[in-house]
């Protein structure tokens, strides 16, 4: 098989004004990036305020092996299909940080034959998003520290400024840093650190955000550090939230692409599904929903992260709920979860142990009260005896599956899953949420332990104890809960593979996201900037005299 | 007077593909980035190659006060003036940074009636090049830690890393840090610090670039660390110049905008003054060569920094030479070159003591063998004896001189100017550098100090001795120098104004720019990452639910 980028190539690409034409996007809202990217304007919406939505198709897995399952290409497979059927659908993603590109993860925009076009802009730099909400994220650091030299009016406490700096680079060496040496004339010093510019509250708020005075609003309610009395100080008290939404006035605007099939997809935002909700912008998907007939859209990691979120706290924030959950599942990821890391064998043994865990997420997302349909992503190296037996344990749970060979094939390989997905979403659906956002913090933890992660305890560590007097104190507890845990695992430890039960789960600490509006409980190490590899993809990519690009995957 | 962006928003900008249309840009070269702002392919050149260039005027000016005089105002409102007269021009100018914008500076897309637009985007983000290079210059960065933690094969000396990183910002807590704290897993610690994006080694390579395998072999070039046995390590050993390259793909290419009168401006790139040579892309200017009759760039900073660099490196790297060079002058520069800091005042002492900076900046760049017009900037509180005094004082010289009033009356306000810039033209010259590239490393210092700073003698202290020694053994003697220097005086010290003369010159180090391909001088020092004020300009920066920004100047 070709490569994505050779592939990629092949492909003859409608005009992007002709696509947002397709879907009747007036041609005053287009903001034309070259020929085949567009920003539509978020404006737009408020003209399209009184049309009906289309059903929105939510994509998740279950939990993956570090290679991943191709929840992306089977988004953008099964919307593909879907135009494939007649039917007129949308996929929306999130767009691709820059930083992993030059690492061992290479680029994000689908791949094979369901792709995101065009790749290469797509990955490097595309319609400069992230480095607006960089130069946003970093604007509050610099004013901080201007602050502190300046006489500190707001009594910020050094040694509790929460917010670090962003770069989007994998770049460890900036983990852990001391700033400001160098006497008098470069400030106060103290310990700081970069995170990587998706893992920044302002990626979170843009992607959340309804419009420009909302999206100062939530700006304005970040909290950046505590006094030295331990009163949170917030973006508001800098005053610069007008700055940073100025900063960010042209990446609240949804970018229109094309698939390799030519047709639309939106991908617009990136945040993490760890410390974050991990969904693209909700303005990119209620676009979509007023725009065509069925949006495909995608959620972080596994249903225990992405799709938890996206049904406890995207929906009800959205005011919209998926009418049909894909589940994405391979063979060799329920191998994984039985045990092995050899995909190459047959082995029937570690895929009944395995496949606990497909029960498990399907157990889970049944009980949001949306219907449920598994895509079995094939890859060359699963049997036809394997892949019967997951067919079965699914159809014998009453749940459809539908081979899915989205990524070989493209919508040819997606029909029979589109098929299905359709015929679900026609079924009536309302959304039960696990757990009420005015359960005290406790309860609502304790629910998703116990319901989503299977747990049979909840621990708090001291810091996690004192962050919840901080919350209460501050009226912050009243907020949904962002759990960042492992992805390998429904459980806080990646080594408990399968349907781990009646364990304990740790919540270490806390963090908030006042202006995104959660609180973030840790559940583990969550890393925040990644780091190069040995010999890093840098070395790979290249670009010739006619400027194309090779080394991007 | 309305302020900048009200002026801005009253006018009537052209849909940028039509500007495009009007100096006959081929469709296919032109990438849209919005209605208003587009990329030009670079490609382009290659089929323009066999056209006749236009005339080139370089503006430049005295050594200005901190308000700065005019300079591109003087550019904008030149061009349109010659719009005007029924001959076609361009003006091409360096690219803001965005840092800036939020200190005290403000924006620089020129003022008042001489404006390029829209303003708000051309100092917010643009079209990304500022970030691309910020992206590329810190890849090197991460790949230069990774290599170093990963056994550093190079033999890299941790406290030999000259490559900084980099951030469009105004960030004085980020001048001076230590990285890779917090053991292993982090690399190594060593001090490192950052600079703001335009003093970018990156930056200046990207403006000399002739198209893209220049730019790799530029890249490859660059200097950015020693061996512990002294060697220097180059990007091309960490073979990432086709990464790089990647990374900048979109940035080589020219953005195409139009003043406040619809006239075309190609604005790109943004190199320094003092440490670079602090003009727009060759690439631009080459381009607006091939499209029109006139093109009118300018250079940084006064005529001993910007201009002389023009003259002895850039014009020399491009194969181009300007036809006429304007001199900026204004009676309050003049004034405080003698002595004065009030210019409400009528003083004509002052000005017949600071006139001097005027006869050596003429006298200066009349060594180069190109015909001189002196545009004198009105300002309102000038009187008619003072502007009368200096424009006797200009023509004594016989030197063409015009009085200027662009910023308040746009083109109308520069067609004296124009008249007297276009005669100028049509006489015949030749560039005469003041130093030729392959005189040994001092004496090209010397030529300088002596020809146009005015000192009688060159002081080197011992790190700059060291690194001649250097230069010699890795055979980089032969590259051309530019001097980083105060611009307030044509000496080293910014408190010696007007024209002083018998001195010593003293260079305190050197820089390797080998990639860009000069030696950077280091005659004082020389800021590379700005602070913010007190109270900053972002809290002054808004913008309303329309998108509409406010607080830009």
């Amino acid at each position: 098989m070709l490569s994505d980028i050779e592939i990629a190539r092949k492909a003859k690409l409608k005009k992007i004004t002709e696509i947002a034409k397709d879907i009747n996007i007036k041609e005053d809202y287009v903001h034309q990036c070259g020929n085949y990217i567009a920003k539509i304007s978020h404006h737009y919406l408020r003209e399209l305020k009184d049309k009906k939505d289309g059903k929105l198709i939510l994509v998740t897995a279950i939990n993956p092996t570090p290679a991943g399952e191709g929840k992306t290409t089977t988004s953008i497979g099964l919307s593909m299909a879907i135009n494939k059927l007649g039917k007129k659908s949308i996929v929306t993603l999130r767009e691709p940080s820059l930083g992993p590109v030059m690492g061992v993860k290479g680029g994000a925009a689908g791949g094979g034959y369901s792709q995101v076009l065009p790749m290469e802009d797509i990955n490097l730099h595309f319609t400069g998003d992230i480095h607006a909400v960089t130069t946003a994220h970093n604007l509050v650091s610099a004013v901080i520290d201007a602050h502190i030299k300046y006489g500190n009016d707001l009594d910020i406490d050094e040694t509790r400024v929460f917010w670090k700096r962003a770069m989007d680079m994998n770049d460890r060496a900036l983990r852990q840093i001391v700033i400001a040496l160098g006497g008098h004339a470069n400030g106060n010093p103290r310990e700081d650190g970069f995170i990587i510019t998706a893992a920044s509250e302002i990626m979170a708020v843009l992607c959340l955000a309804e419009d420009i005075p909302d999206l100062k609003r939530r700006l304005q309610n970040i909290v950046v550090a505590r006094t030295r009395k331990g009163k949170p100080v917030t973006i508001g008290d800098l005053k610069i939230e007008g700055a940073l939404a100025a900063v960010l006035k042209n990446a609240i605007d949804p970018n229109l692409v094309q698939t390799i099939e030519n047709t639309p997809a939106f991908i617009h935002g990136g945040p993490f599904a760890n410390i974050a909700h991990g969904t693209n912008s909700l303005i990119a998907t209620k676009m979509a929903l007023k725009l065509t007939d069925y949006v495909v859209t995608e959620s972080g990691f596994g249903a225990d992260l992405g799709a938890e979120k996206f049904l406890d706290f995207v929906s009800p924030t959205a005011g919209f709920k998926p009418d049909v959950i894909v589940l994405v599942a391979t063979v060799r990821a329920l191998k994984y979860n039985g045990g092995t890391k050899d995909f190459e064998q047959e082995n029937m043994e570690a895929l009944r142990n395995g496949i606990e865990n497909l029960r498990v997420h399907i157990e889970n997302l049944r009980k949001f009260g949306i219907p449920v349909v598994v895509a079995l992503n094939r890859f060359s190296t699963d049997t036809d005896k394997e892949l019967e037996f997951v067919i079965k344990f699914v159809e014998n749970l009453g749940v459809k599956i539908a081979l899915n060979e989205a990524f070989a094939k493209g919508s040819e390989g997606a029909l029979d899953l589109a098929k299905k997905v359709l015929e679900e979403s026609e079924k009536e659906s309302e959304l039960k949420p696990i757990y009420n956002w005015h359960d005290p913090l406790e309860v609502k933890i304790m629910k998703l332990a116990k319901e989503i992660y299977r747990a049979s305890h909840v621990d708090y560590e001291m810091a996690a104890r004192n962050k919840i007097k901080f919350f209460k104190k501050y009226g912050y507890d009243h907020l949904p809960v962002i759990v960042a845990k492992t992805q390998y695992s429904i459980s806080d430890d990646p080594k408990k593979l399968g349907a781990p039960s009646n364990y304990n789960f740790t919540i270490r600490d806390f963090e908030l996201s006042a202006g995104a509006g959660f609180i973030v409980a840790l559940a583990g190490e969550i890393m925040r900037m990644p780091g190069l590899p040995k010999v890093s993809n840098a070395v790979n990519l290249d670009v010739d005299a006619d400027g194309n690009i090779t080394g991007l995957f």
